[in-house]
């Protein structure tokens, strides 16, 4: 185990109502150097699988707790990455990815949050939600899909439901990868020139780049709305990847840390079972 | 990517009518030292990421290729530590893990096959079965629970849907992590003396190693019955985790190789796009 870090990543990068945003290419917190934090994401690593494998004890020894690490950004932010190199480090068995796209025509039937529901965490594991129900308080309102006393009210509807989530043993972790237009703008070049990333690209992601400001106007009223203390928002400045991954894995150390996930006690007494280990001997 | 290797790892585990398996303890394929065993998986890491990515962009692009692998093995073989040192290579994006248990009320209700299509790979994953239908063949057997002529059937039962799962695209790996009684005597005494690993141990794990032969029977029979052209068994000899971690790994390599995974064509023209991204520029 990692020495105990005295600087709170959850408190430097927590926003809400009346909170600003650190600039996506700043270091407000944590290494600002690329091998130093490299470095430190490994270290991390044994630290944040310790800590997942005693939230999944705890969940087989009968335990109601999970995470769930909400990611939600701009395309190319880097959600995908931020599973991969962060969720990575982790035992796959005790994770559970659900990556929300477009409704189906089935999902447009159903309120919002039936298909975010049917892939909640169960005790002991870390769900991941790539997009969200948050996509609901975005894309229809930017797009004007639907009337805005329609969106206006998911606020509301969304922290009951998280509220729900926290009754029900599941922490909620809410991260916004902050990226740049700029950076946006190498990063979808770059999947446009690399033969390798092409398919990573949709021709539909330069219209939601054409309305940047809608978005971003839409996002802080996410925060204003839904940053609560039971379910705050971070704001990851996102335009550097190796930086990226070192807070998001610190957001997930200092999180599971403060649940305190305890090994079951066991319900048999080792000493008895070690004894009737030797007597049923070797078969064969 | 790693150079090409000239040795087949299927070759020398898949088993079936006739076959035997090589010993627990014994490294009949690849590197029997433990210092070469875990570079050479850290290699293969970055080839099977690769690979996986190519396969889960072949998916987003419209394909409908996955993988299945199924992990079977007496209790203590190592099929958590499998998952985490091995798919642990991989974007946990692109992996979808279900454990089966013993069934609970409600499963035991419907067909055995029921909760198993429910946790299927969609294209583009590797789903990963951590025990499997196959238990349906072994624990009703040995522990008498269902009539023979019952659990007979279910072999061409498991044949057919396996052929099914492969004409929808998925291809079906099946392992068997191999261990010896004397290696399981250790193992649940590790995890009887050691206080963190206490919470994975379970009394009832005594009775299914005091009947250590019919299992061993039962799955000879499995072997006999359902190592298919189509959906073949491999025997990992897994006394020592080191070595099985680099076969299995190898064993996902050389079949994901085979299926040769193709990133999607664009269906947009990149020039285009480079010149209406230019269009679009940089808001605010």
């Amino acid at each position: 185990m990692a020495k105990k870090d005295h600087v709170s990543v959850r408190d430097a990068l927590r926003i809400g109502k009346g909170t600003e945003r650190h600039d996506p290419g700043t270091f407000p917190v944590g290494p600002h150097k690329k091998p130093k934090a490299l470095k430190d994401l490994l270290d991390s690593g044994g630290r944040l699988a310790k800590l997942q494998e005693a939230l999944y004890a705890e969940g087989v020894g009968g335990g109601n707790r999970s995470l769930l690490l909400v990611l939600q950004g701009m395309d190319t932010s880097g959600k995908g990455g931020t599973v991969g190199h962060v969720l990575g480090l982790v035992n796959p068995m005790g994770v559970r990815y659900a990556g929300f796209k477009k409704p189906t025509a089935t999902e447009r039937r159903h309120h919002y949050l039936w298909r975010i529901r049917k892939q909640l965490p169960v005790p002991g594991q870390i769900g991941v939600f790539d997009r969200s129900h948050y996509e609901d308080v975005l894309v229809p309102r930017v797009q004007k899909l639907v009337p805005a006393a329609e969106w206006r009210k998911r606020y509301a509807e969304i922290n009951a439901f998280e509220q729900e989530l926290a009754d029900a043993g599941t922490t909620v972790v809410k991260v916004f990868l902050d990226i740049s237009p700029e950076e946006q703008l190498r990063r979808l070049k770059a999947r446009l020139e690399t033969p390798a990333k092409r398919w990573k690209y949709n021709p539909a992601d330069l219209d939601a780049r054409a309305q940047w400001n809608d978005y971003q106007q839409a996002y802080a009223d996410i925060f204003t709305k839904t940053s609560t203390t039971t379910a705050p928002w971070y704001a990851v400045p996102a335009d550097h990847k190796w930086y990226r991954n070192w807070l998001v894995a610190r957001l997930l150390i200092e999180t599971i840390e403060e649940m305190g996930p305890k090994f079951p006690q066991a319900d048999f007494d080792p000493e008895t079972e070690l004894k009737k280990l030797e007597g049923v001997g070797v078969p064969g």
